[in-house]
């Protein structure tokens, strides 16, 4: 059986991975609990920048503290990379739309679902994480 | 550009998704907040089994409420499924383990990470809910 060493990432490679990537999932909380739903997302600098209906992302933005996972999974070779963001979230002004566009260096957050996505949501990085499957080590 | 519309999944099709899944997602909370990490995993009926080496997903089975995330991206497509269990985490009895593997029926959690992991985890579900984008939509 293949095991492999969890590597801590820098958070210069964090951001570079989540430069790459296009879904992850916003991590709240509502009546129940914790939850995370998976939500195409795109850049501003170091802020992950949303576009919804509204609905509970946009309420979720209240909360104090939010996290973001974005993360990669081969299940064929057993190995994967994961990056955690955790920061605050706020709702973009409309009128602030166009100058947060031209921050984002083509990294636009495109909603895969239908509906009318015109609400945009950014979250500010407290501090971000991130583990890396590497080199195989002999398995226990 | 294409868009899905969002398809509400029943709660047979979501276990059925879990069932058919290795990787997932433990979402709980920590000193700063709500926050979501991959973990390999297998099924136990209904229940989500994970085998960690102690720490803090260990720690969170202690909280009244977690939740864990499953879901397949398909970038290029631009389409996919996820589902979300919330419900109670349990640390499983060493004594009591070779009997839950027996009604595991196949799907064991096999940790990609190197290190002993020894400690069997629970979670029980109260719900699960679960959504696939389906059928293209004219986009907005």
């Amino acid at each position: 059986m293949v095991q492999r060493e969890l590597e801590v990432l820098s958070p210069d490679e964090c951001f570079r991975l989540l430069g790459a990537a296009s879904v992850g999932r916003l991590v709240y909380h509502d009546d129940l609990g914790p939850l995370a739903v998976p939500v195409n997302y795109g850049m501003a600098g170091q802020d992950i920048v949303l576009r919804v209906e509204g609905g509970a992302k946009r309420a979720a933005m209240q909360q104090p503290m939010l996290a973001f996972e974005v993360d990669h999974v081969d299940e064929d070779g057993k190995s994967g990379w994961s990056v955690l963001v955790r920061g605050a979230g706020a709702e973009v002004d409309p009128e602030r739309v166009p100058a947060l566009l031209r921050t984002m260096d083509g990294h636009f957050p495109t909603p895969w679902a239908s509906g009318i996505h015109n609400v945009w949501l950014q979250i500010v990085p407290h501090n971000v994480t991130g583990r890396r499957l590497g080199a195989e080590q002999p398995s226990w």
